[in-house]
């Protein structure tokens, strides 16, 4: 597959999960909370395919109408702990022989060098956006980044009450 | 579908096709025939579906690295006789029961309004580039229509090898 084919099929996706879903949801004062959304495209096919990231932003803006999360968080790893960890999760789901395994394997797959690309990606986004994206530092026991989660949740959250008036309601 | 999906969906596949298929073949020197390219997003998502014509176009730039045909043919009718011969069409090759029937549908289906937008579209993408795309009267037979479309064909050919060196003998 093309990396294009591979970056417009991702925003496709997108576009429709947010007419959908997102979208309606936030219309209804609803919170919305997303596994990956245009900060995943612009590392994996922006930086980590070399599309490049304002190509892929463009694209993004097309497909989500221009809607941003207020706050993202980006669990941060070295990338053979990531890479571990995927596979084992992967392997306790799915028998190693069905062939079923999730979307996410084409990612999975690329090499080690493909996945620094993406991290490097991701915290270059982070770098530039601190406000809405928090690096959360995820080496730890699950225990321990739920902790660290929630306490930039409530962080958030309490900048949020001392915002301007009429976001406090959201 | 969302409208955008649509239109990313429809750029997806132009991409792969552009990647497998398109520029291969190019580099092969052979010439390629192709039946609807970007023109036909622009029209259909662009003014059809209202998404805006440069919006397309920039999506459409980056899924082709910007690969334009050197001619198009624009096989122009009034959108009721098009209509007719489309579902003339469609209802000779597929039994009506089968529920088998083709991608074009989903463009079909759509009302005559949102055709004659279309059809706009096209004839005014035709008039801004009137030496690429050629407008064909469709109305007459298919004997007529080929002829026409020999016509033009053989004159375009003789405007290339008369054209600057290097182009003659592609």
């Amino acid at each position: 597959m093309a990396p294009q084919t591979e970056m417009l099929l991702f925003a496709a996706a997108r576009a429709q999960l947010v007419a959908e879903a997102i979208a309606p949801a936030l219309q209804q004062g609803r919170w919305v909370v997303c596994d990956r959304y245009v900060d995943a495209s612009l590392a994996y096919q922006g930086v980590g395919r070399g599309l490049g990231i304002e190509t892929v932003r463009r694209i993004n803006a097309v497909a989500t109408g221009g809607l941003m999360p207020d706050l993202t968080l980006l669990l941060d790893i070295d990338v053979a702990t990531g890479l571990r960890r995927a596979r084992a999760e992967s392997e306790a789901r799915i028998p190693a022989a069905s062939g079923a395994r999730g979307s996410g394997d084409r990612m999975e797959q690329q090499g080690l060098a493909f996945h620094e690309r993406v991290r490097e990606g991701f915290l270059d986004l982070a770098q530039n956006e601190p406000h809405r994206i928090r690096v959360i530092d995820a080496r730890g026991s699950v225990a321990a980044v739920q902790r660290e989660i929630a306490r930039v949740v409530e962080e958030f959250l309490r900048g949020r009450e001392r915002g301007p008036a009429g976001e406090a309601s959201g």
